[in-house]
């Protein structure tokens, strides 16, 4: 079986999330359409996975956070360095919401939302 | 580098969502962490990928479909049998948003909402 799954996350101005994911993340961009609308879809890899972005289409049912003042789906990124990664983020534009900590529940994590209003859980468990 | 992403799907009626999401998608619960208020956290695998899910909580900016009326983000499924998998969603509650149809871009690919607003595009490439 060689189901997967990931993630494709709305938003507007498609063009400049692109270089903000490149920069923040690392992503490194698998395909890219631009529209002649000048709207854009492109697939990243992220890693061992893979996400989407693509600009918004309300009459699609295609919302980006910016339009519904907020978003439904977080983004759970594990990496071998959070503090890097955050710190990352937050210089590529990345806003924190919640700080880098150690939890009770066995995991570094932090929080950030992107300019584009999508939210990312920035971690690893405390015992890798 | 160990890197992963997964998204966390916030919704409402949690527990209803882990049995929705085992019967539709066939997914495995890996983690649940069943709060003293009711709420939940749950872990999935589903093929190569993982997803989680957790009952809402706006005031830390978790906002399930139902709250904001759309979702910022759709779940791109890549299975093996996309007809298959279609129906099986279907079957279990989902509503169909888009048949599933031969794409002139290359897929194979429909889409469905699920009971707690998430979109889903279930599709593979046609040349798989």
């Amino acid at each position: 079986m060689n189901t997967t799954l990931s993630p494709m996350l709305s938003v507007r101005r498609g063009k400049d999330a692109v270089a903000f994911y490149e920069a923040a993340f690392d992503a490194r961009v698998l395909f890219r359409l631009d529209g002649e609308d000048g709207s854009l879809v492109a697939q990243f890899s992220l890693g061992k996975s893979q996400f989407w972005i693509a600009d918004e289409s309300p009459g699609h049912k295609n919302f980006s956070p910016e339009t519904l003042g907020g978003a439904t789906t977080r983004m759970v990124l594990v990496v071998d360095d959070p503090d890097a990664a955050f710190a990352r983020a937050i210089t590529a534009g990345a806003t924190e919401v919640v700080p880098l900590t150690d939890q009770p529940y066995g995991w570094r994590v932090g929080r950030v939302v992107d300019p584009f209003g999508h939210h990312w859980e920035i971690g690893k468990p405390l015992s890798s």
